[in-house]
């Protein structure tokens, strides 16, 4: 058994345990207390044979026969993952969807508190968003440093995604969300999520007759 | 060269053409004609040896040598993707993201129409959301088929995401874009694909310090 999660984790398998972890989350709502590869797999369209190879990069989860025992997996997924704590996120761009996203109550529930907003529009810097004072975009460079903020949101037109990227990675940001439509082009310690629905739509009407 | 797709492509390719696609369209709007496995890699991250072979699948798109046509190349993958049409799509959910999602004005300029919207709550029914009526959940049963419609958002939350799903699919939904934070049981013919953004953020804290 491994007390600390090896580092050659695939990242495919990092990028399953968030999914494990909102299912281990709804079965404890739901007042179960143990489960099993099996179950996890039929809630997840996932085979056992893969969760049980997954889970096992980070030691003995489970005995044999017995099932996981749900809060000790979730614990030790939180663990793994860094969410057992809180993370300061700055989003960018307070436009329709920067609204949405610093109203979203599902990102604070479970950890991510967006703690700074910033724009590039003057009638837009001073106002307030969820509590927080827009600032300018040039802020980025002092106040994300002198708070320490490793993760962003960008939620900016494709055309400015780019320039808003690099100021974020000039600042110390080292994980972003990309809510704009195109692909960032940022060193290898940055990494970055992509969020385009509609890549998920166009990936989904191949299918339909 | 195959002038229609075969049916065994792999899933995995299917979900980047429409990453590829993306990436033309920018290539486009910057006033390029042509390019390259080579270029279009450095842009996405993605090795020029995978786009080549992913390519291949639907025939000889470029000339050794000579790169592809981004006009023709664009067009084809609409083709292959099915998003050379418009589709219309229903919106179940008309809180805040729903209406974020309703007043996206990305869906539309890609082909996606959300022409009609459901919710459960009696204050929203009747009430317009960027020129539709809201209509009750038990109108999907009628509503849907006689439009004809195959896709859904769904924007409710996780709790009522199942029998929303449920509904939407004896009703003739065939794919469906699922922002609750929740799996859902899907018969094989029905695809699903899931936005939740703390599943993409749980997926970069890993990396952090």
């Amino acid at each position: 058994m491994h007390s600390n999660p090896p580092n050659d984790i695939p990242d495919i398998v990092i990028g399953r345990l968030p999914i494990y972890l909102r299912a281990l989350n709804r079965l404890a709502q739901d007042g179960h207390e143990v489960t099993s590869s099996h179950e996890l797999g039929q809630l997840l369209g996932i085979s056992s044979a893969q969760i049980r190879k997954d889970l096992s990069h980070f030691g003995g989860f489970g005995k044999q026969g017995t099932g996981y025992q749900i809060a000790y997996l979730e614990e030790k997924l939180r663990q793994v993952l860094k969410v057992n704590r809180e993370w300061e996120v700055a989003l960018v761009g307070a436009g329709d969807l920067g609204t949405a996203l610093a109203h979203y109550g599902g990102f604070s529930e479970r950890g991510f508190n967006i703690t700074c907003v910033f724009d590039n529009s003057a009638e837009k810097i001073g106002r307030s968003l969820n509590g927080f004072h827009i600032q300018s975009i040039d802020d980025i460079a002092t106040t994300i440093p002198s708070r320490g903020i490793k993760m962003a949101m960008i939620a900016v037109p494709a055309k400015n995604a780019q320039e808003v990227a690099d100021k974020l990675i000039a600042a110390g940001v080292r994980a972003i969300l990309n809510y704009a439509p195109i692909n960032l082009n940022v060193p290898p310690e940055v990494r970055v999520q992509y969020i385009d629905p509609v890549i998920h739509m166009q990936r989904m009407t191949y299918y339909l007759p």
